[in-house]
């Protein structure tokens, strides 16, 4: 069996075979750069240990998993432009490092170039394949813009929030499995039970994001803690401290979204504080573990030898702790 | 056999038939608006020729005809955006009437939607049939990037201009043809020379359409005369005067290009003398000729019963005296 570090290794190893055209140079050179820049290769490792759930033989989903980590970096590219991001990975992003437009039109390839690869699979399971595809790729489409809408809403509830991070980063990682699973020998019940595993794990993901963005260590995390508090950013923390504060709590979060000048550690401690009255940190845990327990159930669910499912349970106990 | 008026109105139906999510709205509201504001449908309507030059039934080919449709109407959308475009069919262009991550999103569902559509053939021709799609949309990508370079580019050849419109362009045309072709029952040297006809008359079309910004008639051109000359744009008319006029006239122009201050209506008069003197028009009809020739030629070529090709040999007729 597969293990993720493995995967890994065969996503580089593929990454480094394929030869996108030189010219135009400034088309591909973006795709160069923000494929070759890192990132975990979550999606498409998880394309290769979702064949190997079922097949020995993992060739085949090679490309398609090479699919998902484009169509994932093409999502990067895109909303790091609307979002105006100045970094991705410690690098500059693709339309400060050359241009807006430039960053539309590598994105606009990569997406269809993804498409290319991930049809790369036998002509009997194509139309399944290509269809989970398109239709994950919308739904990641409609997630950023619900996400992009939260921005100017106040009255964003919990279950909306849910469905927005469902579509927007869930659904991309249960269609790799589940596209794996296809190239692998899935049944469809098997293939659907992988796609749920990887939707509510993927939910699970995201919130504690969320979660270590203001609880976490910067240093294993990665990312300068309380960000999300500072831009005011609809986090799953945020909307239930909104939900669940008494009047005077509430009261001061909401001055605290309103006030323009600040001092950072002030308001990061200050609103801390205020989740701590609301009982936010022990939500947000409850809400991750809850989403955890019902991807490990869907895995538990698949009808294939126990220990094919080793490496998938060890991922996603590893996921959560954060050591992937 | 269907005409083209009848091709069109079939696709009017199929659009007005598909029913796009309401929600998220700012994602599918500039969909639809783009889709609905009119425009010539010829990709659309060549999938459905095609595929009647092979088959008396077309129903097949009405999902395919969508994709190309929507795909084109993508590619105008982004393409506005990058050109910050501010009227498309008389209308305000999606990133003035919504923003520019509205333009970015909504584009990058529709290029998903129109590889949704083009999938919905048989499964015994649905990997030709993706293919000739996705390698057609990337080369899309390339011509616009290609003719984005030439803005800042002093040395364009014109068979470095005629590539760019082959891609940003034509292939797209060619590529409907093709895919009609296949879903009727073309072989594959059949499908091969129906995208030949269709790459060539793609070009011719593009060169006249430069012909007409400069000598054509307002009322029937549609749009006003002498833009392309107003705003320095490097078309096959000013790439051949830049190639073939003497030291004295290439003084001049060079000198109109870098006027920042000057009447209209004299910039156009005086560019289009220097195009007189180096004999621009010629040179431009001959070329639309050339490549008009070699379309029918390759229509020529399709050992199919003559009487079916008549539609097409009309329409590329028509297309050409832009009575379409």
């Amino acid at each position: 069996m597969l293990s993720f570090d493995d995967a890994g290794k065969l996503i580089e190893r593929k990454l480094e075979e394929i030869q996108f055209p030189e010219s135009p140079r400034e088309l591909y050179d973006p795709i160069r750069y923000i494929l070759n820049i890192g990132g975990k290769r979550i999606r498409p490792a998880l394309v290769l240990l979702g064949a190997n759930l079922f097949s020995d033989t993992i060739e085949e989903a090679l490309y398609p998993a090479i699919a998902m980590e484009v169509f994932h970096n093409f999502t990067l590219l895109h909303d790091d432009l609307m979002d105006n991001s100045m970094i991705r990975r410690g690098k500059e992003t693709v339309h400060l490092r050359w241009d807006p437009n430039i960053a539309i039109l590598s994105g606009d390839a990569m997406s269809i170039l993804a498409n290319s690869f991930v049809s790369r699979v036998r002509p009997d399971i194509l139309p399944l394949v290509l269809k989970t595809f398109n239709d994950t790729a919308v739904e990641v489409c409609e997630g950023q813009m619900m996400d992009m809408n939260f921005e100017n809403r106040r009255d964003v509830s919990v279950d909306e929030y849910i469905r927005m991070i469902e579509l927007k980063t869930s659904v991309l990682i249960a269609a790799s499995l589940k596209i794996g699973g296809i190239i692998g020998g899935a049944t469809d019940r098997q293939a659907h039970e992988l796609y749920d595993f990887g939707r509510y794990l993927g939910i699970a993901f995201q919130l504690q994001d969320d979660y270590l963005d203001t609880y976490g260590d910067s240093q294993t995390f990665g990312k300068k803690i309380g960000n999300d508090i500072l831009t005011n950013k609809k986090t799953f923390l945020m909307i239930s401290a909104l939900e669940n504060s008494d009047p005077e709590s509430l009261q001061r979060l909401k001055a605290w979204l309103m006030r323009e000048e600040y001092d950072p550690d002030e308001k990061i401690t200050e609103v801390k504080a205020i989740y701590d009255e609301c009982g936010v940190k022990d939500r947000t845990n409850e809400k991750i573990r809850e989403y955890f327990e019902a991807s490990i159930k869907e895995l538990n669910r698949i009808l294939i030898p126990e220990e094919r499912k080793t490496v998938l349970r060890n991922f996603s106990e590893q996921l959560m702790k954060r050591e992937v």
